[in-house]
């Protein structure tokens, strides 16, 4: 569980609509980039003062908003005059401890989901980062926690004139967005497809305590993501059921396409938790089998050995009338009695199998 | 589970809205303080008798009542008749052992939920405790168990003239009221997840049996805070779909606000769950493993010194005819068999890993 | 699980409608109590022959008939015949081992529970009695297992004229009845209640297999509880949600009033059970906990002795040629390697902690 | 799991309603039996050729058809054209490997369930049969697997002028064909509730592997019970809730009647299955307590005799030097130090509560 | 879980629509079949170029296109625009890992499912194959991922002229390919069957480490079989439900029966993994009972010849004044304690049926 540096406990007592930042990672400065298009034409700034959005509310064509960072709470609240945002839509951007979910003010849809990628510095741990997306008649306005490259890829599809994007509304853009969200999240499974792979043929192999923090590790990454897919999945099924009519007719069959995407990794989850479980059983009945085998060696080694030093330790007594020590093949006859017991001993285990 | 020093047996047999209190800490004393304010004025009184509210209950503006330790049955049958309260709600209030509900009594809702917090005294143990509200067109009445400061910041914003609070109904003061509450499982939660987090660092340092009793311990706190929230999800849901005309359009916002607060809440409890049992399964899982390497060592002992003692116990034989004992190299070549095999074993539990 | 004396399987075959009596206890005898009220006046009858109730069936106010013990098929055939009563009912009041329902004939409302109670005779076992009460526009009819003073407490409220129960229907001397019923059930968890917490302190301290089969028992318990209750929730859902007639509106909260303390025993119930499953765990690990130490003994005992012993029994070989055995100080030299070897080996436990 | 002589795989690529008899015990030969009544006649005849039901077909009152052995494909499409049956209900016929259902087919209802009956044999096994039950306006048609003596009861019954089915039409002979399979199940479910208490005695006494085998068993009959049951529930609710004008409103009561019994018994097979479970925590901490109980006595043996050896082997060396062995109560100082070593020993594991 | 040669996230950042093959055994060459139906004629083609079709897309009568093998994008999007297809379906079309679904684009269905079969290589691994189908009003297209011959019996049936394919509309064809496939199941079930029966009679005789990967191994199939057979099930109902004109009324009969066999399949499915996990148990038990039976072989031996040894010792003891070896009977008096020690032991361990 990842450790916030400002926790909601900061907030208790405070009036809903407080605009205090809750998550880490929020720099207080953002880049603000913004793009206005329509069919015909394109206009991209990058924006210093929210007051520089203002001229495109009106606008028809679709004003697209992106902050790289979450802003500042003066931004945020002038913003909020200007596009006619409630306090708590404001409050929840700057709350990036939040479970995905869509909420419907009327003027606008407000949409907040996770964006998952593998720890670049290679540790194989996953990190997360929040993404809020706000859509109104002909806005969007996006809010990253860091500057990225995400939305790269869309940009370019919008400045290409023939793509399908320049000719649909602020509701077909957010599919893209989500899209390109959901997408990442293939990534990451294929990527914990691997781990997991390679610690199932380990654990079959050796199974070791280091391997079994692996595994917990592993379920742990599940845990988190799974806390985030399943009201994914709940978020985007109720925007395509949603009857609000920012939504379009066209659009709703994309954003069931989502729907089905989030299912199938939903589905591998759910198998990589299988597989996981399966894997803590394979690792303790090894441990037990282990311990079995152990124990058989250390059981045919005394029982070979204590009856044979025993019969030795007779032979050792300094008794002034013992018979045997004076016979002339007396230490021969031994050797034979403890030939007999080993070898007895042996048939025995055999038999049971214990080697 | 916490003990009850008057237990609901005590009830059995009388008729349904017997005023008898249930539950502990109940004093039978209470500090009565009443608020009225509407968008211009605030009035603040500490009340001694309950006819004292009498007059409030006809102006308009919002009346608050708020009873710090559970009132005498008379005190409470007395207000009943004031402000037409139904016996079973007057027998809930003096019932602190309740599960979190709301009931829509038709002229007032009544609302019933637990506050946590963590006791003063630094066990690191959970004390609860239960807090009615009433709320109708024009007052609000409120029940905690013990005088607090819990809704200290509630009265602050309130005699604060340009609140939103001012200006809103009964409705938006239970919400305030709630979300108070709700705001402290915060606290409750990052304290429970910093605890868990240690007890996970001590427990794959080494696992000992204190630590699986403060697992457990752990483990109940867990089901006593999921026994009071899934209710409590359920009812803020049940507020938030109410068609009761008493909660306002724009306050049913707000309480979807503390609904997704309430959602988190629970997501982070079965978060917290899934990780405790895992735990259990290190804890037992290492325990195998300790177990094995202390048989693994036995094991090796055993098998390497059974053989040797076997041979000088052998050589310790009284025999007359041993030729072995006449030679002159006899010593020396014991010694040799004896490194032998031990050198041998050791070769054998090398290649085996099992050191 | 409680075997039947009459056990179902001795009516297969049998049309539906037979009057077979089923379950244990079944006297074959019943004492019949009758009291008629309305808000005036009051009639209390000890009735032999059921044709002496036949006078009450049109009269105003509200009659109650009460069987203590199950009644013989044919006077319950005369009953069903004056008051109308479908064979089916008949049926399901002489099969005493039947899961809590709630069924609407039209003309009356059959509703079956389970009665519990601890052992009066201390062992600690609960017992159940199944207690069946119809009631129609004008009457109600109870049928219990045995005689009993359950509905004392109601028969002193209904002599009392100005009870609620004078004033009310029918629908409320049942409200009465079951919520009698089901306050019983908290007797039962608080009892219960003491015995997990002072197993599970038992348990902490020395886990003996008795403890084991005690939790098992308890778990049993449960499980029969659970059986009757959950159903026993449906049940008295479906008289609140009922559309019957014969339940009045102002019933219909008092009997929400018992839903809720249904739920509230059910919580506890999971509570109960999640602390069981707990204790299991505890157990388990306490085993596994306690052959680690017993284990450590022994290889702490075997390791530090055996290559001692091994050294101890070279020196008893009766080689001619053993140049140690004449020196002057061979002995003392030997008893300096025993005390290296054994330091040695302590060193190296107590750095592995293990004692 | 029976393995069946014909399986499903045998029909794959061929059309839906291929009238390929699926499932074991298929004699291809079956005795047909028909029976017409109302409420004044009664008719009965043994059938040889399906022509001969063809006259019944139009006749007021209720003809009860029988096969006891699944028919022949051809009698079968020759019954099929008789009644108007759909091609998909003859080929469910013929597939006695079905979990039960009921299909509403507008002129017709078809019901698929299972009979269980103990194994004659006495091995203690469950057996299971198929029976189909077509019912029309009036006409019932039923299909066992083989003669058996199932429904003699309610031929009986039916001779009985006087009884409720002779003046009751095809869905309450269709009910009392039901209700006879579902009081089998009680039989069943109490043979094996005595074989449950009877393994779980035989278990707390002494864990051996094979009850384990045993306890294997009856949770595989359970699963296949379970298989079976909560289907027929779920069928036995969907004809009660039909709004087919074949079941008459009287009927319908008696439905209901049954689905009580079908949750009476799948909640005592819950029951079961619980208790199965709550076994093998038994066995398998009761397996722990042995193997801990043979650790402490093997940890007490060798921790008092190990010391006791090393000693004796100590002055078992054959130094020269060695002036303990020359003292006059030197042999006695040892039996001294033996002793005393024993004792602290024996204190110590007293103590620890080792034995 | 198969590794796609192609996986999803090569198609991360590309827009929904984009027609990029994604998963394994894509040859990029498919061969394309075209049949043509009406009740009367029958015209069968082998299409080269996707613009054959064209002229079919008019006429009356069914219209079945099956390609074996997945087109190019390039054919697929020729195709597409002839018939009118979405471009999420030819994206569906070309990503052959899906999860079984049925999608309405109103003017045709698009239904995805999964053929599975035994590798024919003869390891007892199951392969899939994903089978896409559409069906308009007078077509039927399906997608296969390699050339089989799957769908020749339904060839000859069409060829049939009197089967009831040439009656019915694409619907019915549609139910027919769908039915073959889902009767490939019972194949695939049957056979895990065995496997699952061998597997528990291997592992009650004698538990090894290798049965338990191989109940692994079958616990990994069950979990790839169940990813694909719920949302079958699901898929099935859907169109049994679907409110399209494009199934007809006596269609859905068919599609029912195919919803019975795929509940079968899953019945089956879930009964094999309360199988598989009632193994692990005997698995784990049955280890922890051998080791129990090694313990009790190593502690009678080591208890038995512990006390032996140590009094043979105690008489291997040098000292110059021992009495009793200067005894006539003393060496006879140790046998005789020797014998008198190890028979109490035997009849000790007896009496405790440790043997």
């Amino acid at each position: 569980m990842p450790r916030s540096k400002k926790t909601r406990s900061e907030k208790v007592g405070l009036p809903p609509g407080s605009l205090i930042p809750v998550g880490e990672g929020l720099s207080g400065r953002s880049k603000i980039k913004l793009i206005h298009y329509d069919e015909q034409s394109l206009q991209e700034l990058d924006i210093q003062q929210i007051s520089g959005c203002a001229t495109f509310i009106k606008k028809t064509g679709v004003t697209w908003i992106s902050f790289e960072g979450i802003p500042e709470a003066s931004v945020l609240e002038e913003l909020g005059l200007n596009f006619g945002l409630h306090p708590l839509t404001l409050e929840d951007i700057l709350n990036t401890d939040q479970r995905p979910k869509m909420e419907d003010y009327g003027d606008y849809l407000y949409v907040v989901l996770k964006m998952f990628y593998n720890d670049p510095t290679g540790a194989g741990k996953i990190k997360s980062e929040q993404i809020s997306i706000l859509f109104g008649a002909n806005f969007v306005i996006s809010f990253q926690e860091q500057e990225s490259d995400t939305f790269q890829a869309i940009r370019e599809r919008i400045r290409n004139a023939k793509g399908r994007l320049r000719k649909s509304g602020p509701d077909y853009l957010t599919h893209a967005l989500v899209d390109a969200i959901v997408d990442h999240y293939f990534l990451i499974l294929e990527d914990m497809g691997e781990r997991i792979e390679l610690l199932e043929e380990a654990l079959v192999q050796t199974p070791t305590a280091g391997l079994l923090s692996a595994l917990q590790g592993l379920k742990k990454e599940l845990i988190l993501l799974r806390k985030s897919l399943w009201p994914l999945r709940e978020m985007i099924n109720s925007l395509e059921r949603s009857e609000s009519p920012l939504i379009s007719k066209s659009s709703v069959l994309y954003f069931r396409d989502i729907y089905d995407h989030t299912i199938h990794i939903i589905d591998t989850l759910e198998t990589f938790r299988d597989m996981l479980s399966g894997m803590l059983d394979i690792y303790l009945s090894s441990i037990s089998n282990r311990m079995n085998e152990v124990m058989k060696v250390l059981t045919v080694i005394a029982t070979l050995f204590m009856p044979l030093t025993f019969i030795a330790g007779i032979y050792g007594m300094n008794f002034k009338y013992m018979p045997e020590l004076e016979w002339r093949w007396g230490y021969a006859m031994v050797w034979a009695i403890l030939f007999t017991i080993a070898g007895g001993m042996l048939f025995y285990f055999r038999r049971k199998k214990w080697w």
